[in-house]
């Protein structure tokens, strides 16, 4: 079992010329646990819900797009689609983002950077409501990140 | 109670002029839950350790100068200091990220981002020992990320 | 008469370093003449509009970020606040950017830059319904971009 | 009449893996209304026209490039071909942007991006010009941004 | 013998859609030359050289993938690697990048962006002990960047 | 003597918060060895020259602007100005990039990113001319890229 990205010259971005383009699918969710009030407060908000989700979905869109400029042995792939959806708990938010391409590598990571970019944009909205007198976020935590499916092939 | 950053208009990036330059600190951690033979894989490596540290750090570093692209409300910042470190457990890495600056407003957001783009990057060198034989990740987990100290003034 | 950017050596970055920080605010406008019904699409869906706002406004705000690396001999300005707010017509979207820092230069490119960026987002959401049979844009416009006040010190 | 970009769950990033890949092409045309005095500062000086144009060229070819950065529902595409040119009138000049490419999707939103930074960055470069004593802009204006053709297969 | 990227029109992006897809290599070097003594610190140091190579490394295979947002007429191009790796002379560290795609054209000018990154990276790792009591750099030189292997085809 | 970016925790971003803010300069150099023929016909053309040089100016402020996303440690630092300029030798142009600010740290890594990216933007737009019959490089080097001149205070 041998890490593929390392070796005794240090990092690569590994050779992917030989592999054949195929369909990627890749499903990547994450949460994210806030105070019951602030998940009422965006749940129940009029302006407020529309407001957070579209930011979270489209910071993650975009960040899916800057994968390769992230993490730094990813390479850059054509993608061919992407969707940021969310289901709401009592006290969190969940993330699920797909994210597709035509071509010779995964699109996991894609798929978890998306997830991750939201869960922090919501986190960035949410801070007043989060905070604590002292400016601590007792509360407030990102979980669970995980890739909940991965598909390659038709 | 209220969010700061939305209202009936939409959302925006909110005024801080007139708050005063004073330093910032924040602290935030997170942690990837892996297979216990690939964290023994990084650990004992004589250069896998190094290698994937360094490529987590960096990318960490680098994440949290572009923390203001990232999450869309964030103000540009002019970071003073960046820190990132590493702890071993049996079957996780835990990161931490240290940000400081000398602004009007607080530096947790870039914190986190340093975190979780340092748990991706883990991740994407780690792939290969990670998935099952269907290219699935049945372990692997990026989980509680947090901001365990803000600090505001001397 | 000169042009400040320009001179037998070429184009540089002119030199602000001796000129104080003061409050620095600049309004833009411009319009997005569209086809009535896309309009009222946008207006009256009761997704559509919060959706096409919220992702016009959130491009934009990122743009105003964006500024001095799309426009080549702006200087980088540590922005205090943005806004962005629209206003509807029968045939057009008007998008208002308002862009605020405490620097020693102006900030209406960062405010124009916001504005074409609201704009550009809202015709790529609209396409579908804006093209003819033909795939040609009869009617979709970009007009009116204008600088409406600027102001500095207080 | 539906925007193929927003339904219930909020934005995505279309799919588009199953278009196949033809010629694309798209050109897009604006303007920017300018003081006489400062066209023919422009057109007439020696180094000034190439420098303004030259700035004007590289900014819109870098932008058009960046397109699915700021445009936040826009695929990455491999880009075949950029030409940006200019005409002069009495009180303006007219940008030209032609994009190519051999890809599932259109290119007006990067032929489009395109035009609007190069006027950007028009402006930027006669901004000591175009004020009047009050720093504020009379006469600038940017106008009449379109798509004057589109094309798709050979 | 004319400049291909240049005519009257003033720069392009030159189209290369017409152009086969094939396989593309192409080989960098270049080289820092540093004190004696800077040499031996990193080379010796048992974290000094792995991090410092690592991080010029990861800069490096980071700003391949960044080359045609630095370098404006060059086209985006779907990279399927990179490797970068390193020499010690007495007084000097040499890099070496090889940068391989598919696609329609060269990749000499994305090798050469890694190798200068990687230069510029390692220099600014060592400012420390390579300024003089003036903070001069009386030694530090970049020198004989060039393209060793150009491939096209099989 | 120590290396100030890495210790046996990895690598960081120093703290510069303790500095005081004073006047920064730093003037780098570098060359581009060319043919003869090369370096003749960019002089002597009416439009290359214009243009060749505008597009290096360019490329290197918009990389100056973009140094620390480009070198991992360094600091972003707010700039006050950027000039570029080059002068011609009978088989070399050399770039000259001097770049100020009034900030915590100097700005020699910024003024020698934008003589590198200078060099590797004419090097892209003469490649037609400088290669051989066999898309080799024999002549063109990148040469002696050095600091001549770092200032701080008045």
């Amino acid at each position: 079992m041998k890490l593929t990205h390392v070796d005794e010259r240090g990092v690569k971005m590994v050779e992917v010329g030989h592999k054949p383009d195929v369909i990627r699918k890749a499903i990547a969710k994450g949460r994210i646990r806030l105070r019951a009030e602030t998940v009422r407060l965006i749940r129940e908000g009029k302006v407020e819900k529309g407001n957070v989700l579209a930011a979270a979905q489209i910071a993650a869109i975009l960040a899916v797009k800057k994968t390769p400029e992230l993490i730094p042995l990813c390479h850059p792939i054509p993608l061919t689609g992407i969707d940021v959806t969310f289901e709401f708990g009592e006290d969190y938010i969940e993330v699920t983002c797909e994210v597709r391409a035509h071509y010779k590598t995964g699109v996991e990571m894609e798929a978890l950077t998306g997830v991750t970019v939201a869960l922090l944009t919501i986190w960035d909205m949410v801070k007043a409501v989060e905070k604590d007198e002292h400016g601590q976020y007792p509360f407030t935590r990102i979980e669970n990140i995980r890739v909940v499916e991965k598909m390659k092939g038709e």
